[in-house]
């Protein structure tokens, strides 16, 4: 328990990967109503689109109209997810963003054939591309991000030491630019991962670059999700990306219907309960999910918002 | 870590947990096919019907029928629940049901007073006058139980003090009438625990009382089911009451659908992740996962049956 931090952060990611994963259109007005709730609730950072191809991602072919249309908060950085140096410049574009980028790496060269049809060589290649872009353009490099980390559908598991290789592939991308990482995203891509897992792949890169802060990116498709993040909180992780109501499916669960995300409101409640400072009203939060259920018109997997807080039973007393 | 069992035991209480909640009733032949498909999992002990009011749970108007049509495999316990002695006398003369017996209290009273309009007291009394029919019964106990262990939606916080006073006074209780107890239940009603209120609760319990087993029976609601059961095992916590798909809802949720149980083939799938022994056939759980969702005929919580197990993939590598 000595190593729980005092305070984490977390990266919203829900309006980005819950509304390209729903089947149908929401509208550009519910999604930015969503995500200007989501920034009342002292989150400090949202991920609110994805610029990718709408051909293949029709979910998101609004992404320039939700940008523009938003009414921004201060101090809350609005963020995007791009794929190639082409998204990269339609985030830039919008002149409204906080276009912070991370550089990614897979540990399963399956997957990522499967994925996006490179070979690992293929993506350290385009990563250095990038950074060259980052670079001119003076974006900030927040984190490298390890995709399936934990195991992965196509090859199974990941050897730990096949993550810590990776990890030092990422610090070794960066610093060939002059940049030095902040932060390493160990991704639960396709979740495999268990809090034994976690234990052991965040305890080998933290040894590995203790400089280094580490971030957990975890989904819930096997219902580890909460345990996973508690098990990382247990070796000083503390920052963390997740969904507001558990948005965004899993492409890859067996059955149709599977939670995608880390719940938001069900990791912040845990935190408080643990005494670990999130900054985030867990109240506004808990509308939040209520609001989003609302939009995407179906039942979504968080729990809080079913059960409720605890505080607000306190202060009912 | 080092406290992890390397084996844990379950206590099956879906049969009894989900189908006593569902609007409706459940054909008895349902009832006893689900129960018959859990006893081909390895599991060693299921609750299959509780003995109380007919006009209070309609659900369980059929119990008697259910034991009298069931099927029973050799080496599984097929045990009840009861809360008052014609509910044990009711189960004793099925004459076919494993009727060991669990003694209660309740660490909050204004829960005792809403739920069995009794004082702590009067549970006590109530608690020995079990004991002497067990007793002349031959009755083996197997557990004292303490209700809302860790809050209570009517009494908020609840001391860790109390907690080991009464397992103090379940000893005792159990003590007075020659029996010595060999395990203390945990249990968190209302859905109050979290990861770190379950190492202080269970430590607090098992220093206090070395030589007794410790067991928890969680609920989901707040989505910390999982997560808790992960707690409990690094605080050598092996034995667990749980339902298989998280059937069984909470009548004490902010908000209808929420979560009942710990869903078993969730915990199962964690251990067996964690290379904790279970005895249990996770495909065959999974199976009987979604035989209860055919069921009852709408969603039930749990994940695993949703998301598949890993074992599956490794397989089909």
């Amino acid at each position: 328990m000595s190593d729980m931090p005092a305070r984490i952060s977390i990266t919203e990611e829900g309006p980005r990967e819950g509304f390209q994963i729903e089947k149908g259109q929401i509208p550009t007005a519910r999604k930015i109503e969503l995500i200007e709730a989501l920034a009342e609730t002292g989150l400090h950072e949202i991920q609110i689109v994805s610029f990718v191809n709408p051909k293949l991602v029709p979910g998101m072919a609004d992404a320039e109209q939700v940008v523009a249309g938003l009414a921004q908060r201060p101090r809350v950085a609005y963020t995007a997810l791009w794929l190639n140096d082409k998204g990269f410049e339609r985030a830039l574009a919008t002149g409204k963003l906080d276009t912070r980028a991370t550089i990614s790496l897979s540990a399963s060269a399956a997957f990522l054939r499967r994925n996006q049809n490179r070979s690992p060589e293929e993506l350290i290649e385009a990563q250095h591309r990038s950074l060259e872009l980052y670079v001119r353009h003076g974006t900030q490099i927040e984190q490298g991000l390890i995709a399936a980390a934990f195991g992965c559908n196509f090859e199974r598991d990941i050897p730990v030491a096949r993550v810590v290789e990776l990890a030092d592939q990422l610090v070794a991308l960066a610093a060939a630019h002059g940049v030095k990482l902040p932060r390493i995203d160990l991704a639960d891509t396709m979740a495999w991962a268990t809090p034994g897992a976690v234990r052991r792949v965040v305890g080998a890169v933290r040894d590995r670059h203790p400089d280094i802060e580490v971030a957990l990116h975890l989904h819930d498709t096997r219902g580890m999700g909460i345990a996973n993040a508690y098990a990382g909180l247990e070796m000083g992780v503390a920052h963390f990306d997740s969904a507001v109501a558990g948005l965004g499916g899993c492409p890859f669960a067996e059955h149709e219907g599977a939670a995608g995300n880390v719940c938001t409101e069900d990791l912040v409640f845990m935190c408080q309960e643990l005494g670990i400072e999130t900054g985030i009203d867990l109240e506004r939060l808990i509308a939040c999910a209520r609001l989003a259920e609302e939009i995407v018109g179906h039942p979504l997997p968080g729990s809080v918002k079913q059960g409720g807080s605890l505080a607000r039973l306190r202060a009912a007393a």
